[in-house]
């Protein structure tokens, strides 16, 4: 189970990241198990509708159980798909990279989403959130 | 104009004042001036639904320039202003104390949303966090 | 038909009278006939949400063809039929003064909505926009 | 931060160039930063559903950060990101160009919208009035 402690270290060690990068101010959400909001928070100069678009990604990744690169390849091959599941769960997901898996001894047990700068570099600086929290983690 | 620095002082100081109080685990938000979320932590043993309720209190506030206790007595004076007030917020408003305005220099520039113990506690909490940012609140 | 300049002539003397009277913030809404927005301004210092609120006193009356008093009577007599009115209106009838109806010759051409201050006060500058205008207006 | 008289000068500059350019019959919408209804218009003769349309161009822009231009490009390359953005933001953004950034010293202010003509002629319109009023304007 994730604690807050760890959600704070997670979206510190994210930030940092993405500050080491260069990237633009970044949105950085963690959700536990079950899909809901842990700690959020969102830097200074971001546009003010972040916090859905990283709630977006991480809650997608976590009740599907696919991360984002998963959820992105899914929508381009089948965007009917993604579509119908935005139907399911009331237009939350945002089926692209910055929505990560969160795993200890194998098991999900929450997730995140960064939301910024390109898809990519909001994963690969959640990567380095989930590294400093010693988790397994999947984008 | 609330930083991200800020919120995270408020949202620490009214953690730390409901532990000093014993109370049960709080979760906190902090809106900016457009009711859009800055930050938000919920701490470990808090019901999962928590982010909405403290959204709720917080994002009214904002919307409305009212905040919890004004519009928990409009509330009990005429239910069905507040009932339609959240139809056209989407559902998005918990019209108790807990809901406080922040102010600087006179100016709402955001709201924030406390909630897990009594409303009355929560409010208590509140004002705390946001006196430790050097805001003046109205609970 | 009301006319963009109609609405204009309207919000205007609204928001003179609002100053006259010493009211707050004052936002006005004008509405044509099928309850589409004509024109709309919110004064500085207002809170955020005010679109909503003028709207769903504006809304109201235009689609029920009934003024603001007479929704907040209903709603006083008969909770739940305003509750389910705004089931079937998607939760944008806020029935309190502050809407009130438009006629030319008896028929109604449009509606307009007034928050910020008290309802009657609300309702006090509306009928002096309407009045401006040369339009018949019920409150 | 945008006052009402600076989203007035913009839609009234907006709406001359409309006549001098020989448009159809435009809508004006200015929101703030929050994403928030300042200031509407809608000229004689436009079809009674133009508010939404103007509100989708300017709303999508102010809580991504990203205009008009910006907006069509990504909904062209990756139509179900944009897809997936509409379910986040309750379907309230229309991705095309008329949706315009308002920047004042580099900092993102509000954000307008227009509608009645082609996506093209709107942004030109749209442009005109944000320069009256002495803003950056991003189409």
């Amino acid at each position: 189970m994730l604690t807050l402690e760890q959600a704070q270290t997670i979206i510190a060690a994210t930030r940092a990241k993405g500050r080491e990068m260069g990237l633009k101010p970044l949105s950085v959400i963690v959700l536990d198990a079950g899909g809901h909001v842990l700690a959020f928070e969102r830097e200074d100069g971001a546009s003010p509708g972040r916090f859905g678009i990283a709630h977006g990604k991480a809650y997608g990744a976590v009740m599907l159980g696919m991360a984002g690169r998963a959820q992105m390849a899914r929508a381009e091959a089948q965007a009917y798909f993604m579509a119908a599941v935005n139907g399911v769960y009331g237009g939350q997901v945002v089926p692209v990279p910055g929505g990560v898996l969160l795993r200890e001894n194998g098991t999900v047990i929450g997730a995140m989403g960064v939301t910024g700068d390109s898809s990519d570099n909001d994963a690969e600086a959640a990567l380095a959130g989930a590294q400093a929290a010693g988790l397994d983690a999947e984008a």
